[in-house]
């Protein structure tokens, strides 16, 4: 069960000028889904994007790369779940750029303007010939409104479609910032992916699109962990189709490109928070927020030890306020010249650790409190400088085991 | 339950010249319980140790260190259960170092000639005056033969004691080589640690047992991965009574070094298995061995991100050969430059994986007979060097969780 998640309000999700999104049922593993998504942009829009670091990167990742670097005008993305088209070697490289090929051949464009996106099992086939006669089916169906239906599109596993949107004022004009995701973990029957996709009309200098899309990456879809396994084929991907009408923004530094920056972090976060919430077998929704750190570095190293210890998970899961697990995960994280005795601790707003040892004033009814809730924050202070970072996480529960337990077929 | 491994049998365990081993229940925790163990060694015995790297280190274990670099002949070890004493300040390190006075006093030799060790429960202070209560009983059961009965005092939530056994013939003299070892996990009712104490008569000169200690745990208990959380606690201790009457070993590369080397990992890695064997929910015991890299660094990432990846471990469980789980886990491993396309799978004899891509002869059923079986061996040859590293671990099962998400109490 998603942990405070809904389904989209398709109302609520406002439409980005020049973006139509269209969906087909392509029977790619199995029939009658809806297993193939087609987003057409209009003329002028610019794409940046960031990827996967796995080594092991799928061809779609491959191809995708490839294109953005060569400058081509992207005119349309396909995601197709159900085959990730990972750990297939050449022919599953020849596979991707054929549906870009076959896809661009439709729209009249090259194959360098389509970015391809895959989501599913590893190390087989894609059938690329299903995908191809899906293809008008689903560029019959592109409309501005169907954000919601392409959230539903691009989902594996998920028990909940995934999207947000807001609107911002920007030089007098109305401003929106959409998006769809879809996680979360390498799941049953074996998918694999994280993808998010956010789209804005905002008129932003073409330069600014990659700075912006690595920031808002490195403050939500790059701090949220499931499981500690970085899929093959984790993508998130910003469009500018700069249709909005108003001056150009030339710096993110700006009013206006503050503003845009805060309205396109606040639907990442809010995307990339969903799929956390919608995690494999999660019960609860963890903020672990790290403070007095030296660097953000070793920030993350200890937010990371404490959100990937499968023994602080299945605590969680268990409401069990054991909170010495989390103590020691901060004592592996790999800061060499950590002095433990500086180290604080609160559960919310109870504190639990004092001077690198329990508080004596806490008392475990206090912990069992917070435990119990379905959203905690853990708040660890180094006290060895000024540096902070917060990560979201989800517990470990029976049912991670039994999702990732089935047998694919 | 176990896999593959019984208790031993005491006519097994060869007595150690210098080494007697009590037991009592001391009720640190619970009652009924063996929870306290003490082990004597005879004037002119060696130690030599290994400890966590966690910095959030227990009190026993910076008491230990500071008596080991104090140069004092060790002359006797007390370990508890129940209790972990970590995370618990300056309290915490007073009462490891009254432990040490009290057993020092019964013994009539000075507080830093005693080593002592926690295990149990994290953040909760140590009932010292129990222990000591323990301790006249403890060593009133004394006996060279004890060390089955040892392994069963040391036990937290282990099913089963672990201990081994070795002689060798050394300059025309036999000479022995005896641990035990605990695990495994931090566990129901949350117990941190593992401990391993492995000791032998044989003569070796003074400086060369932390070498040889370092090495025997470098491929042993350092080898091993049940969960991936480094306790605050572990230990392992190598003894050298020197009783044995051989002539001293003054090099571990001459013919006797080596033989006693080789005695002394056979020890430490059967202890150390058997610490996997007996995981928390273990059900199956694998091998990972990575070759082909460039450095062993290499190698441990891309073992150690195998033997991690939650989703690698419920693919073992399920007996499901989904081994894109294990290219993916290679992939994110932090190897920055790898290529895919030179890295080769095999599963125990099954060649899956070629070219970075699925063998063309690969068949699923293939895999699908390795999967069920209880012990797995995953082989990965990076094809970019000459080093290799083998790692062991189990699988993460439905009892992992339930071990782990039970409440303390």
């Amino acid at each position: 069960m998603p942990v405070n998640l809904q389904a989209p309000d398709p109302q609520s999700l406002f439409p980005v000028p020049g973006v139509t999104l269209g969906i087909a049922e392509a029977g790619v593993r199995k029939a009658n889904r809806k297993d193939v998504v087609v987003v057409s942009l209009a003329e002028g829009s610019a794409v940046a994007g960031v990827f996967t670091k796995n080594r092991y990167c799928a061809a779609p990742v491959q191809v995708c790369r490839e294109h953005l670097a060569g400058g081509a005008a992207v005119r349309a993305i396909v995601i197709n779940t159900g085959n990730a088209n990972a750990g297939t070697g050449a022919d599953g490289l020849a596979r991707a750029r054929r549906t870009c090929t076959s896809l661009a051949g439709l729209l009249g464009v090259a194959p360098e303007q389509v970015l391809p996106f895959s989501t599913g099992v590893i190390m087989e086939t894609l059938p690329v010939e299903r995908i191809e006669a899906g293809l008008p089916a689903a560029l019959a169906d592109r409309q501005p409104a169907h954000w919601a239906r392409a959230a539903e599109g691009i989902m594996t596993t998920d028990t909940l479609p995934k999207a947000a949107s807001r609107q911002v004022q920007i030089g007098g004009v109305t401003v929106t910032v959409t998006g769809i995701s879809k996680g979360a973990g390498m799941i049953r029957p074996n998918m694999a992916t994280m993808l998010g996709f956010v789209a804005t009309d905002a008129v932003l200098a073409p330069g600014l699109l990659q700075p912006l899309v690595t920031r808002a990456a490195d403050a939500s879809f790059n701090r949220i962990t499931i499981d500690g396994d970085t899929s093959t084929n984790d993508s998130f991907v910003l469009i500018a189709t700069r249709q909005a009408g108003h001056a150009e923004i030339t710096s993110l530094d700006s009013a206006e490109g503050q503003a845009l920056s805060a309205a396109v972090l606040a639907v990442s976060r809010e995307l990339a928070q969903a799929i956390v919430r919608d995690g494999e077998g999660a019960t609860k929704f963890i903020t672990v927020q790290i403070d007095g750190g030296r660097t953000e570095d070793e920030c993350k190293l200890a937010a990371y030890a404490i959100a990937h210890s499968p023994l602080v998970k299945t605590a969680f899961f268990a409401s069990d306020p054991n909170l010495g697990r989390i103590l020691a995960a901060v004592g592996y994280a790999g800061i060499d010249d950590l002095d433990q005795n500086l180290i604080e601790m609160h559960l919310d707003d109870v504190h639990v650790v004092t001077q690198g040892g329990r508080n004596p004033s806490y008392r475990e009814e206090d912990g069992q409190r917070v435990m119990k809730q379905s959203e905690i924050t853990v708040k660890v202070n180094l006290n060895r400088g000024a540096a902070s970072v917060t990560v979201w996480t989800c517990d470990l529960s029976h049912d991670y085991v039994s999702i990732n337990a089935d047998y694919r077929s």
